[in-house]
């Protein structure tokens, strides 16, 4: 069984989905295989009409904002989405939706983008990263 | 000796604090034992007159801040407080306060909610940690 | 060999920064080495002549920033770039700039602190941390 590593997606803005989708595609290349949980803010990132239209950045940094679309546009940047759906083309890469956010929300499941896999209960989600190498909370 | 996961808590956001609650819940359901460290923002908001006071959400997604608490409170979602108070009577879960965070904020132990157990330097901290099948920073 | 622990160093506030040279300080005094994988803002923020002109503090608080910052002063509390130094020099810390937002921002080498040890990958990344006690996205 390949070593495996774990992320809790928190958070939904564009320059924050980048590090999923990167190191997500680190991950694969380096044979680890990935576990992903989607929650809150990061779970809601995923639903269908946000993948194209979220062009939300960190407050923190919103004046470098469109320095940083710019430069990822002229550089020919993959997004964040199209970056992790590879990752899960070439590699063992699952996206899991939190339960308890995905019915606070009162979502459906053709709302979400395909690339998710299931909805688990974080109690499950506990139980997949205690064995994953690390496990990052983004 | 049970597994047990750690979590860094730096944010004082509700909706940061929520999945702290929430992962403790998970966790400890999961026969994990939890160990907690509270500093900066994090350490302030277990301030006893912070517990019930503090709605403030992630700037990031502050449009969506009074959709949410609304959802939460007509769904009766127990507070982050709430939800891992209930984790700390049924499982191991053990709340550090940062040494650093209490000598810098001159805090007293009576300010901190009855949840904390004991203030700690961040060196033991990594020594617990270093034990733990994984370990978050929020 | 030593133990290990890593971190992803993603932020560039000053808040964020501070655990990051606090937590190699207290990782080194507990003997174990550190592996930082400098990315986004948070390599940003190690840029030369950003190290002491940023006093960006997370939107999120921001109200309580000049309060910090005052504490950190009147207490003297190094500078999160000084603890980091010293715990470079202490023990074995290790900093890495990621190689792809190293290539996105167009950085040269120079305009780096001497901090920085070298550029890589993301995946050579993973493959180090992989080995880690736990790894921290900061």
């Amino acid at each position: 069984m390949a070593d495996k590593l774990a992320m809790v997606v928190f958070s939904g803005t564009v320059d924050r989905l980048m590090p999923v989708g990167i190191i997500a595609s680190g991950a694969v290349a380096m044979g680890l295989d990935v576990e992903i949980f989607l929650t809150f803010w990061g779970l809601n990132s995923f639903r269908k009409d946000m993948i194209s239209s979220n062009m939300k950045f960190s407050k923190d940094y919103e004046e470098m904002a469109p320095m940083m679309m710019q430069l990822m546009k002229s550089k020919n940047v993959p997004s964040w989405f199209d970056t992790l759906k590879k990752a899960k083309e070439v590699g063992n890469v699952k996206v899991h939706a939190c339960a308890m956010t995905y019915d606070l929300m009162s979502m459906k499941k053709e709302e979400l983008a395909d690339i998710v896999d299931d909805v688990i209960a974080v109690g499950e989600f506990v139980d997949i990263a205690r064995d994953a190498k690390f496990t990052l909370f983004i």
